[in-house]
């Protein structure tokens, strides 16, 4: 059986190609900076919008068509599903999948069967990792979309509420490390508020902190040693999210002593909804070592919801993989396609065409990306812009050898500042230009 | 001499009064939990939109008639508006007033000038402050108009310019001090990035922390005791400010081993340009121990810029309060009107309606809050809210009893988490408009 | 049987009660302006969220409890659930209601058996507004959930679709007339584009503007001289929605030549996504004789989507109904609660608190505005405002007396303007407190 | 005397060229599509921001170095600038301008002198324009930025303000004819509200009307048959501009029987603070027939006000030059750089990198489209994506042969709407790519 019998490998044919299912610049063995394209992007295929999205929005039900699905939420289906996704990573070329238990096992009578339908998928997931070498990028826990979790998992104003979403936790830890996942992470879904007037935000936040440092000490006690993420966004379902952007995760993770044990799992329109650019997002978590990896999709900044869309804008890419670059790559991480197809893109077709154009969009921002850099124009622009702090007052500075009364001293003796230079904004963006 | 011969000292005429040039509300000694309005509030009236603004904009020069302005930047007009600066303010009976530098007195030809003429601008105030009993919430420099100042100050990327904003906060702080100012205020207007291409982030900020040490062990030094405050802003006039909200400023506080020398100034249309309500800010603020003073102001959600409006809307005001109530006060700060009039409100008699307006809708705010809190009915709701927290597994949970494995034994029993209770967001909306 | 076993009648008691079931400030019978509240107001009912939503959000599935719902889409459940809709709105007080087809009446296996349910249960509706006096404000068609509408209905690239639509709108015309309907509104839920990329815009639009056509003939051939309406919307779920704002509609409407058949239906949250604010649109449509109707709700506006939350700002209450009592009233329009409690508010009760807290702080809006107008103030300073108009050369101007010569030669001898007066925004914001 | 010493004439160097003072794509002479690139983009130099323009922000005042401006605003100065302003365009290469009065030149102390001044730059600006053939766009006046003009000109509550506004207007057109400027453009910078408190819209929008009357009936009388352009920008200085958008501008300009005379001039900036795309602009505008002019600049949709930044976005420009292709181009419009440098690119030098990145950027734009169109694919999918209205029900809808009952007739009998196709969005944006 094939789920997607007129589809074969996805194959490179280079930039000339106007084949939309072939690859025109993703070459998964082509040599950048010294590493494959292959493990620059550690390119992952999420398993909630690609193999369970069904198109559905506020204003309709869905629309896909999935000839595999019976429409069931059975475990029977779950495991044949299993099948499809692979069949579609493999003839990919992705390397990499990532999900959450509710994406790939159905929710049972109670927790028990749960967890046995868990298992039961599990299994078949590692019999298709091992037919395919298909890896687990990383596992999750969805506790958002069930009614239990309406007013938040760990920061649920119901005590139980935490306590189911330990167990959530705790099983996703151990099958993510029975598949070898590389990563697990946290998005916390309706981890915030709707309004203030109901809320207790500083008990909340304790127990969010609480239960990470559960989770912490689960991982270690079972000897799960992927790398924990939290996925930043900043608002959706709820009004305001604790997780806002990585500036705040970093706060909170800071005041509870938790951030020696999470990275950043970076998304762009997450970024783009908290009124960042991506790449803020990732110069952000880059400087502060907290870059993990990243959700590779799009928003359309003219609407205000998640709109989760592929990625094809070349500057988008590349200022993505500037940043990756910059920082030494994502290390355990990888480049997630959290994006969905839109619900007019009903066709199994069009999960191959979404792919196909957001791997191929990020494999030339690679080749923008090494291109300006080893040319060195842009870096060494910036790196001249600040010359006055390698030598002289500033250098002084950086060492530690000033202070207030000494630089008064200093300018007063000066007069006025040295004269400032043109920020250029106009001239980089358009040398930026000659590498696309 | 006086700058507003038609008006007399605005006195208090009670809810009644259709008078826009005496209180409805805020009435100075009125005690509301056990502490005067004066004390509650500490309002203050700022130099700069007040006694400086223009009324200029992005599309045309200034409106505002000033009479008492001669339109130079000489240091006798500078001193000359002292006085009006503090007829205005007594009249008004805000006990408070906060400034720039650069508001009160002109930059000079060189710094030695320039801190002269600070000089005899302070002796000015000090003379004002003595005889009307007038003092100051807090002082700052303006880092961000000068063009020297054009890459940021202690973020430029010209040493020089660091060392030039030592010299204006060094100089502020003792001014500040002098004054007997409660507070020194941070609001980094170009301490931020317009492009990521020509910039280092990382350095930007360890500078700025590097800035930040020297002030306080400055401060420190000359026994300045005041509370230091920083300001989050998002945006403008720079495309990313590195003080972007409450969340921001504590990582970064956190990060540079800085957080017990600050707490936040919050302002209104700050809050909204991050997408955060105020009384979220002011609720992170204070769930956090990092909430200083407040700037009264409103921005309209349907611009994108800083409009500075004066504050009039009583749901606005009343949240402020409540939480302001609820952390225990604003300590040394104080509700700071940091509104302008707008370009078309030119008249001098229109800065009187604007503060009366201002003041009156913070003192309804006031009593709204307390007549919520006296009845007690929405803080009983949060707290049976999180009553599962109190006791059995939730309260085992916060004393620190559980772990994932004792928290799947617990939920693998009991099969499924206890009915959630509905969050009731309409009936508290319609229980807040019962105390209006 | 009775689904709602707790709740009695709402009554009036007054603006001194503190019980969430009963009126403060909606006093059906008290006269305002000449008319009663309930002539003011003819609130109305909406079907779709009140009895067929679930709660569900893009992140989970519905939590409302609602005991009376099988939770099939069955003709009887569908039938029992009138029964329902009628006790609620009677109890409530409401004496209007409104649907869409689809709302009431389930899909068929095909258009016959569509036509049929519908028929079965317009008889019930129509039963219980006999029993209970409660009429019909507007029907509509629900030509957007289907996923034959996925690329929209008149303005599908399938013909099917659009023929599809005209049986739709043509049956829910037929039923409006039967039940006795005072309006039918249009909202074009999938009437705009995703992307440019696949769309001719132009073509869509002329098709928009036959079906507009045909529904205008229709109706006068089978006598329903109820209002037709438009329900601006700019965006969600397409990226873009033709009818974006009352000028967007008012534009196409005078470009098709079918100004003359329709007003506008809006909505206060559809209005903020547009960027404008409700009573913008109100002013707007009023000034060019297109208010018909108002959907009441209200959006968050740091949220990107249509929240349609229950409205209980009471500016925004007073705000609207200044505008609706300056245009005369809503005519055959009313005051629709397309609003939907929270996701977390899934109590059969929330839905009386999230009424009644609507339906009083229209209610004070009401009391609010029209003490406004009796005062006069804020109206006479408009009216002073414009008085160079009344006379001279504006009156000139006015009656067309004048041209640039003309123009020219008056300014050339007077030289300069005279002098303008403060806008005295501050002022008035004031005073509007006074009222509140 | 030179201004611009060590630059020379911009040349076209082609697409290997690395050099930011040499076009790589912008090669004027040729021929894409039947046209010259000259022809195409009939580029224009804007005299506001590039020869008026200091770098002053609400938050500092001017940064830009302009060696040639002795800091006055005489009329000496004035006429200097203009031998600078046409060196810099002669070495640029673009062969059109367009300015304000108050831009060329200043305002006199009274009406006449503001006339006379304004008749001696006019007499500079012809004598250069005669020397260079370079050529003017088009003209208009500021009225938004002296104070006389606070609440307006033509909707000034003060009719002398429209009556000095009616001499701006009247004396620009004859300059605008003097000069052989092609076209006349209004942007109503204050022609909109602050605050609906003190606003009567009605009265405002019969004036704006009665204003453009005047305009149209003065040009008529004057002989001058450029074409009169509306510029939409739906906020920024005031709340509310009137002409929010290209629809809004529609919807007035019908209203009062104005459309014949006016076509739009469309600013990407101010496209997107109206929520909507540059394209979508140009699509609106173009299919009704009212696309006039562009100005090319684009925004931060991160930022919330008019940053007027350089465009270089190649997917903005082809999107663009695809909507401009289609539509027949811009006739007597042009692509006018209606963008400003940023306030650190203070550098004359930097005016030069601006423009020549802009300019390209539209040419690989214009170029990429033309890929497009002349290899088909993407048209040809829209066209196939509305075949069923070619042909059947949908060209018998289209010719006017169906009714509401004949379609339900043809419906009920096909039960259902035939299948619909996937709109492909993934792939169309992948197929975009495939040109760049």
């Amino acid at each position: 059986m094939t789920a997607f019998p007129n589809v074969g490998k996805i194959e490179y044919e280079g930039p000339e190609s106007r084949n939309p299912l072939a690859f025109r610049w993703y070459n998964p063995d082509e040599v950048v900076e010294g590493k494959t394209m292959k493990e620059h992007f550690r390119f992952s295929v999420v398993y909630w919008h690609t193999f369970r999205g069904t198109g559905s929005d506020p204003f309709g039900p869905g629309t896909a068509v999935r000839p595999w699905d019976d429409g069931t939420d059975s475990l029977d289906n779950a495991i044949k599903r299993v099948k499809v996704a692979f069949e579609f990573i493999e003839k990919l070329g992705a390397p990499y999948y990532a999900f959450h238990d509710r994406d790939v096992a159905p929710e049972g009578a109670n927790l028990t069967e749960t967890y046995k339908n868990f298992d039961a998928v599990a299994a078949a997931l590692q019999e298709e990792q091992e037919r395919t070498g298909i890896k687990l990028l990383w596992g999750t826990a969805n506790m958002f979309s069930h009614p239990r979790f309406m007013h938040g998992a760990a920061t649920s104003c119901n005590a139980d509420a935490f306590a189911y979403a330990a167990c959530s936790v705790k099983k996703a830890l151990e099958i993510t490390k029975q598949l070898g996942g590389e990563n697990y992470v946290f998005w916390g879904g309706r981890e915030g508020y709707q309004n203030l007037l109901n809320t207790d935000m500083k008990r909340e936040l304790d127990h969010l902190a609480k239960f990470f440092h559960m989770a912490v000490d689960y991982a270690k006690e079972i000897g799960f040693d992927g790398q924990f993420l939290i996925e930043p966004k900043p608002k959706e379902p709820t009004k305001h999210q604790y997780d806002f952007d990585t500036a705040n995760c970093l706060a909170f993770l800071k005041s509870y002593d938790l951030d020696k044990h999470f990275k950043m799992n970076l998304e762009t329109n997450h970024a783009t909804l908290a009124g960042h650019t991506m790449q803020h997002e990732l110069e952000y978590a880059g400087q502060s070592g907290m870059l993990g990896s990243i959700d590779a999709n799009t928003g359309d900044l003219l609407l205000g919801w998640d709109t989760d869309q592929f990625p094809t804008n070349y500057y988008l890419t590349t200022e993505c993989m500037l940043s990756i670059l910059k920082y030494g790559g994502l290390g355990t991480g990888g480049v997630n396609f959290d994006a969905k197809v839109r619900r007019e893109s009903f066709d199994p077709i069009d999960l191959f065409y979404a792919h196909v154009g957001g791997m191929d969009a990020f494999a030339k921002g690679l080749k923008v990306a090494a291109a300006i850099r080893a040319d060195g124009k842009l870096q060494q622009f910036v790196k001249d812009r600040y010359k006055s702090w390698d030598e002289g007052v500033g250098a002084d500075i950086e060492s530690g050898k000033h202070n207030f009364k000494t630089l008064e001293a200093y300018m007063l003796e000066k007069g006025e500042v040295s004269p400032n230079e043109s920020g250029r904004q106009e001239l980089l963006e358009h040398i930026f230009n000659m590498y696309l």
